[in-house]
C-alpha cells in the first residue's frame, strides 16, 4: 500500500511517499512544493493544485493523509492553510482517493508513542523508520512523513478491527 | 463588464452575475450551491469546484469578488472555510479570471454608504440596487451579490484612478 502524506500549507506544502510492505515502511519520494510571496494568491493555489495532480499521477497513491490543522490562535493562517489544503484534497477527490485526517496528537502517538514527543523526537523516529541518512528539510517535509507513517499505522489497524468485526 | 460575487462555505456557497452596464447594475442569475451534511468533506469539496467550474463556464464573468473571511473566533469554521474558498478560486485562477477580496466593512461602505451598517440594510440595498422584488434568500445569496456590487462598484474607481494616474 502507498500512503502520501502531506503537510499542507502555501508557502511550502511538505510531501512524503511511503510504501508499506508487509510491516516495513518504505520512503518512494518526498519533498516540497514551494510558492512564492509576491505571487497573487489564486495563481499560487494554482500551482499548488497542479502540482499535487502531478505528484499524485506520477506516484500513484493508494491513499491521503493530511495533518488536521493546528488550532492556530491566527484566523488569518488557518483560512491559508485552509485554502492550499482544500486544493489538494480536491486532486485526491478526483482521482477518486480516501482522504484521513489526523491530529498533531495522533501523528505523534503513532511515530513516536507518546502524544506529547517533542518536533525533534518525531523527526528522529521518522528518520530511524524509513532509514534515512538524515533528517529531511524542511520540517514541513518531515512533517509530511509523519503523518503518512500515521496513516500508514492506523490503515492496518483500522483493517484488522474491520476483519475482527467481520466487515 | 460582468462580476461573480461570492460567498463561501462548505454547506453552501451563495454565488451573484451582475452586469455593470454604465452605472447600472443588473442582476444576471444568483442562488447557492449545496452539500450534505454526511457527505465526506473531499466529495464536498469537489461538488463545490464542480458546480463554480460549471456557473463560470456557463455565465462567463470578467472578473470575480469574494469576501475577504470574516475573523471567526472558530478556527474549525475558519479552515473549512477556506477550503471551500480554495477549490472556488482555483476555479477562477484556471479561467484566468482576477480573484478581487473585500472585508465586510469595504462590502457595506460600497453598498450602504456605512461600514457598520446591519445586515438587514445591506440586503435591502441589494434588493434595490438591483431592482428584484424580495431580498434573494438564503442569506448567503444575498451576501455574494453584495461583494459582487461592492467590486462592480470599486472596480471603476481603480480603473480611473488608474486612468488618472496614466497607467
Amino acid at each position: 500500500m502507498r500512503v502520501l502524506g502531506i503537510d499542507p500549507g502555501i508557502a511550502i506544502v511538505g510531501f512524503g511517499f511511503i510504501d508499506k510492505i508487509g510491516s516495513k515502511l518504505v520512503p518512494v519520494q518526498y519533498g516540497c512544493i514551494q510558492t512564492e510571496a509576491h505571487t497573487p494568491q489564486e495563481e499560487r493555489l494554482k500551482q499548488v493544485y497542479e502540482s499535487a495532480c502531478a505528484l499524485m499521477d506520477k506516484y500513484k497513491p493508494d491513499t491521503v493523509a493530511v495533518e488536521k490543522l493546528f488550532f492556530n490562535k491566527n484566523v488569518t493562517t488557518a483560512f491559508s492553510v485552509g485554502q492550499a489544503r482544500g486544493v489538494i484534497i480536491l486532486a485526491a477527490a478526483q482521482r477518486g482517493l480516501s482522504v484521513a485526517e489526523f491530529t498533531p496528537l495522533q501523528v505523534k502517538q503513532a511515530v513516536v508513542g507518546y502524544g506529547k514527543a517533542e518536533k525533534r523526537q518525531v523527526q528522529e523516529m521518522v528518520r530511524m523508520l524509513l532509514k534515512l541518512s538524515a533528517i529531511p528539510k524542511p520540517d514541513d517535509v518531515a512533517d509530511a512523513l509523519a503523518v503518512a507513517i500515521c496513516h500508514a499505522h492506523s490503515y492496518v489497524l483500522t483493517q484488522k478491527v474491520n476483519e475482527v468485526n467481520g466487515r
